[in-house]
């Protein structure tokens, strides 16, 4: 069982959650049976401080001198995430990214299950993506609520964004995960999360740019 | 001219200076002449106390009661992480992800210009992809310092990146942003982000897990 959380946990450790998830994964597959938060750090470019800091979140864990069991501190932070849970994805828009994103691998792998794709166009609803057939949008009410779809990706243009989200809230949604770029406007009780591809490469451009 | 940073800025520091960045520019366009932190922190879903801390860096700035101005603080900002700076950029794969990276309009509008792509396979080599020819990744090296690249991005299967990330570091690239879904090992100067496109869905899976 999970021990709930009493201290609020800030986007920026979620993240960093996320990442310690992730290298607990290969560590395992590397047959790693304990990880100290020194060893742990350094793989993913961290301070021990901030790893320590991050994981006493989940009250007093791993041993000094010999750190973190894998497995367990994996399945820990697994179940704060719900990463041990199926979710019913639904996506909105088949054009590049939204094609891009129909054949990721990995979303599948963490448990996120594209299980209807939508689009407003007539020459791509009917058509199948990775044994989806795409729906029309306008019966995303519908047939979302058929399939319990948990949270939503809007993959469509800027100019469109707005009222697809608009739709996507009055159908019940409350989690949207958003690549156009553009700042939706969302009732308080929605999660929403903007993917900006431009991120990551601005950690590089700051990267170069403090270089000597 | 950008005054030096003394102090260490941490990669959730820059992460929120992107988010800033991009804020800011969409105030701009909404005519906000400047910003508290306050309302900057309630459009990003942050503490004004973090905004406040976070801003610190460029020194004292920002008048009480007035705010930050707007087009001021964005060209801060676009000057600490390199985004007044035009980049040069080769990508290499031309998959689902790669296609729709090519396709992707934020790049270039953050001075990020995709100027070669790369790939293996004799089918896609000298295809065109936005008017860029896809040459061999063989004469990677050659074409990467004849048209000075200054990040690669890496959206091959995971079974090649690491053969692909060493040669893009025998070239001499020094920035490298990584779509494939393993951990890559590279010498300690070179600056490596990895791109996982689930992280964001397992912020909306920790919010909805969370809920009561």
């Amino acid at each position: 069982m999970v021990k709930p959380i009493s201290k609020k946990i800030s986007e920026s450790t979620v993240h960093r959650l996320s990442i310690y998830y992730r290298a607990l994964v290969a560590l395992e597959n590397e047959n790693y049976k304990t990880i100290s938060s020194k060893e742990l750090a350094k793989r993913e470019k961290l301070t021990p401080a901030q790893v320590r800091k991050d994981l006493s979140f989940f009250g007093s864990f791993g041993t000094r001198g010999l750190g973190y069991p894998v497995t367990e501190l994996k399945h820990k932070i697994a179940g704060i995430m719900g990463l041990s849970s199926l979710w019913n994805v639904a996506l909105i828009g088949v054009g590049n990214i939204g094609s891009a994103l129909v054949s990721y691998k990995e979303f599948a792998k963490q448990g996120f299950n594209i299980k209807l794709i939508f689009d407003n166009d007539q020459r791509k609803i009917g058509s199948n993506h990775k044994g989806i057939t795409v729906s029309d949008i306008r019966y995303f009410k519908k047939l979302s609520n058929l399939e319990k779809i948990d949270m939503v990706i809007i993959a469509v243009p800027a100019s469109s964004a707005q009222a697809v989200c608009d739709d996507v809230v009055e159908a019940g949604i409350k989690a949207i995960l958003n690549f156009a770029p553009i700042n939706l406007k969302v009732p308080d009780d929605i999660i929403l999360r903007n993917q900006n591809m431009c991120i990551e490469l601005e950690h590089l451009s700051f990267a170069l740019t403090k270089r000597p």
